[in-house]
């Protein structure tokens, strides 16, 4: 079940585990906050853009009580990976990889909830990572954020929710682009490393033709004083 | 100089006192976060929309190195208010309450900084304010967020920068309405009245026709947990 460079982790979580391969893309805390963001409810259908080996469909279907969970992928490889951790996880009932391009995205029966954890950067911003499937998952080579945006829109039903997380220096342009994709945000949350400092993650909750109003919630605190996780992210990590 | 049912507040500022009439409209802790968070350079031009008693104005006079500071305002009795704090400060040479209704607004000469505490609620949002004049400030009974930020752009030289305080749950209409009029936000500045709670008041810096990249710093914090100012909010006060 493993390749080489691959190794097994523990999602610590009704015992999921899923497969990564370090020298690509590893999960990180953006898409476990984003899991626990996302709310999918009883019978509902979802769908994960940008989905990388399937963290966050993997573990919306073990907190909730959604109906489906696709997630889908441009990356082969990656796509591939993510497939092998839904089989290792007995999930292939409920959750499906598809690989793909949002950017030519046409599903016969659309999403109740859609999630995004896309690349962040623009192309030719920030330190550009060495190789090609890091590259991909952190710059908009391949989608650009209102591709993502676009896509979103596309496969959701009226009034059906969308959930990104993403970087607060993006922010000026998710709103345009929500603006221009019928998206009215709803939530944004920011997250904070610690009290004090500069929010490095925005989360954010938007409704498919949804009227006006924003509520913001006080911001998540990763870490407290003594670099411990606070109890919410305990709470978010393992509850 | 003080008529009936109007009071004299000290600014704690350079001996600076400001007319007010509890019975019509008293600034609050956002005209003063919004005077702090307002940069005006050496020789500058400065215009406050919707200046109300002309705290902004006269705040940033004192607190910065700019040539000339105008306020505009519609109620003819709280400009008049204004001008006699104006006065009262011996401010004449270089701050002017202009009486004016801001969607009119042409001037020869454009601004360098334009700033504004407007008006929060939507027409029917909120609760409304009893009195005529409250309800004008607070409610979008004459000018709306937008014909805010589009007399801002109009009034302001090319990359002139435009200072805000809002509330967050208007963020959706501001970030549309700066797209709408060439605004690029570069700061969001969070005001949090304690650690821990969702923010009360969004400060927004947005440069005309300037480029992408949001900065938010770590959101500022009003009251510790014993209930006093922060350091930061007593900085922003006394200093």
């Amino acid at each position: 079940m493993l390749y080489d460079g691959e190794r097994l982790d523990d999602l610590h979580r009704d015992g999921l585990r899923i497969i990564q391969n370090p020298s690509k893309f590893c999960f990180g805390m953006d898409a476990v906050l984003l899991s626990d963001f996302a709310k999918v409810h009883k019978g509902q259908r979802h769908l994960d853009l940008c989905t990388g080996n399937g963290i966050v469909p993997i573990l919306l279907c073990a907190k909730s009580k959604g109906e489906s969970f696709f997630g889908i992928e441009i990356q082969k490889e990656m796509a591939e990976m993510a497939t092998r951790s839904v089989s290792l996880n007995n999930l292939q009932g409920k959750v499906k990889i598809i690989c793909g391009d949002i950017r030519l995205l046409t599903f016969a029966q659309k999403f109740d909830v859609v999630t995004a954890n896309p690349p962040y950067m623009p192309i030719g911003g920030g330190a550009q990572s060495p190789t090609g499937a890091n590259a991909i998952a952190r710059h908009e080579i391949m989608c650009s954020l209102d591709d993502v945006v676009l896509a979103a829109s596309q496969s959701l039903v009226p009034k059906g929710r969308f959930y990104m997380v993403h970087r607060p220096s993006r922010l000026a342009d998710i709103f345009a682009s929500f603006n221009a994709h019928r998206f009215a945000p709803k939530i944004l949350q920011l997250v904070q490393s610690k009290a004090g400092q500069p929010p490095n993650l925005v989360l954010l909750m938007a409704i498919k033709d949804g009227g006006t109003g924003l509520d913001m919630p006080a911001p998540i605190i990763v870490y407290d004083n003594c670099g411990s996780y606070t109890d919410e992210l305990k709470r978010i990590y393992y509850e």
